[in-house]
């Protein structure tokens, strides 16, 4: 993660490698690849979703998921951290409100999931024009499947702001 | 959380204590508090989602979020446990598909989060007869203020099932 003086944030992005400007609907990050630890994906199911199915081998496989299998939570972390390190962390990022979580198929240890953002729409706050509001859609992919999706809004400092 | 063992799922659930006929709408779980801890939080977000307002005091200060504050999945982390304590540990669920998470206040350490769950609707699968398709709407309260909600799906077996 860059470093970055706090004073930078949110009124002085200039130094940032991302702002609003250049999260143009359509473009995509490729956020790179993690394989799935086990034992790191066990720690989280104890702390936050301790579920028979998160945490036993006999109980992942007489469940719907089939197997020992992720938190959705997890997962979702998991490309929280990609997208915190290939996109956020050089950025204007002003938080989010929330979004729209989408778990398609169970993860397993082992998987190798490729995370990527794909920008879907962009306008500029209406109460804050120095302010950007961008609408994101995230996922995780095992080969050609993508197992979550997440479809979120993100709030980017402008480059541009009024009287700059 | 309760025992069980991993062949009463997901097509005996006679045993368990909340299964999809008891999620009727309308329907309410208190599950407890939480008092933010500042050290775990912390280790949350340097795992998933290091930016520095959800790690650094100054960084928080200057930031929108004004103050040092819980990355969101941390706190719909907190909310997923519990749930999984208070209401999955003793049911019949079979995972859920995902949902809609907002944030609408930044959570600081220190701060007490009340969590709850209300059952907003309830349909029985119509591919399998066995299994509930169960609509909740979770949250996380600050003494009254609401600060993250999460509309989601739970699919619940059903105590009833064809040929039971």
């Amino acid at each position: 993660m860059a470093e970055r003086s706090s004073q930078e944030r949110p009124d002085a992005p200039r130094g940032a490698a991302i702002a609003f400007e250049d999260l143009m609907p359509g473009r995509t990050f490729a956020l790179g690849e993690v394989e799935v630890d086990r034992e790191d994906m066990l720690a989280f199911a104890r702390r936050f979703d301790p579920q028979p199915y998160h945490l036993e081998e006999e109980a992942g496989r007489a469940s719907i998921l089939g197997g020992l299998a992720a938190s959705g939570w997890y997962t979702v972390s998991l490309w929280m951290r990609a997208y915190a390190d290939g996109v956020l962390a050089d950025s204007t990022s002003q938080a989010s409100p929330g979004g729209t979580v989408s778990w398609m198929a169970p993860v397993f240890p082992g998987d190798v999931l490729r995370f990527r953002i794909e920008v879907t729409g962009a306008r500029r706050s209406k109460s804050k024009p120095n302010l950007g509001v961008v609408e994101i859609t995230g996922t995780a992919a095992r080969g050609e499947d993508v197992v979550m999706r997440y479809d979120f809004v993100g709030f980017f400092g402008t480059r541009a702001t009024d009287g700059a």
